[in-house]
């Protein structure tokens, strides 16, 4: 059985958006009670992470690391053409991930306790974000 | 429904070559409508990424980050045995990805409007890079 | 068809753990010949990577490659509960990988020839970690 879900998240710019409800809410309307959920990112300056889901101060420590490694305006980048973020966030989306495939067991995501799934905003401006669940079961 | 489909890429060196026809090929002949297609690729200096498919300063961009974070000859590496861009490449390919999954809708890998699929080559030299698409519907 | 199977990895501590024998097994036990097999880890402080299987000093250049971007107890972190090593482990681990999906062919995980699977514990202290590997066939 095959069975597609789709989100769309609309971001207030830069940042961790934790999206765990919204996956599990297609898994349940799928009625799957073992199988797979894939989930795909249809962007290039966005991503996937699954993260600790407990204590903000692991989100916002990501950000600076993300801001340090690769830094807005870098003069190692050509491509400027929408603003000093656009390189870092191809780069960013890169260096995580486009797609996630999680175990559905008993009908559910089967995450780790502190594991949350989390669209990651790369761009600091807000956007749409388009989101497909698969689930495969 | 599982089908399999088989890439061979050629590659001049070290670059990002877009596989991204070749895919949708393997994805159109499987005859699925709705599913999820997943490539693999079968090395460890080489890596699939999803970036911008409109400029390739992007591309050229990302070459010179890597090249930046992970530099070839770097004194921090003691493997060696295949010349100074050995270990880089097989730390490039583990901070990309050796799989993705994109979701087929309509009978079309579900990308969205900016996405090309690339095959990431990290090796100077040219090789013949093998990948698998394996298709669920 | 969809087959779980789990596996329990005890780690001692901070370093990579070949996982490729473990998971080959779950694919057999399932009788799967064709299909994919979908490997998750339940952790957000250890992550799963394709490495080269040959040559120890792969694996130790890639410790000291993330030693040297992802420092225990960079004073950028704030979030420490756990030790100077806890931020880190979990930028490591967003920066790799909690899936990986692996196409399987006559009934084995169709691995390159130096291509193995491993398990990448990121905390210093052994820690118990769980995998799941869901196989479609």
């Amino acid at each position: 059985m095959i069975y597609r879900g789709e989100l769309t998240v609309a971001t207030r710019g830069r940042g961790t958006y934790d999206i765990t409800r919204e996956v599990a809410r297609v898994v349940g309307a799928s009625g799957a009670r073992e199988g797979l959920a894939t989930i795909w990112i249809a962007h290039t300056s966005a991503s996937l992470i699954v993260c600790e889901n407990a204590d903000p101060s692991v989100r916002s420590d990501l950000e600076a690391f993300a801001a340090r490694l690769v830094p807005d305006g870098d003069k190692l980048f050509r491509h400027d053409a929408e603003g000093d973020d656009d390189m870092p966030a191809h780069v960013r989306t890169v260096l995580t991930h486009a797609s996630l495939s999680i175990p559905i067991a008993n009908g559910r995501c089967d995450l780790g306790t502190w594991q949350g799934i989390y669209l990651w905003e790369h761009r600091k401006a807000p956007h749409s974000r388009k989101i497909t669940v698969t689930v495969i079961a």
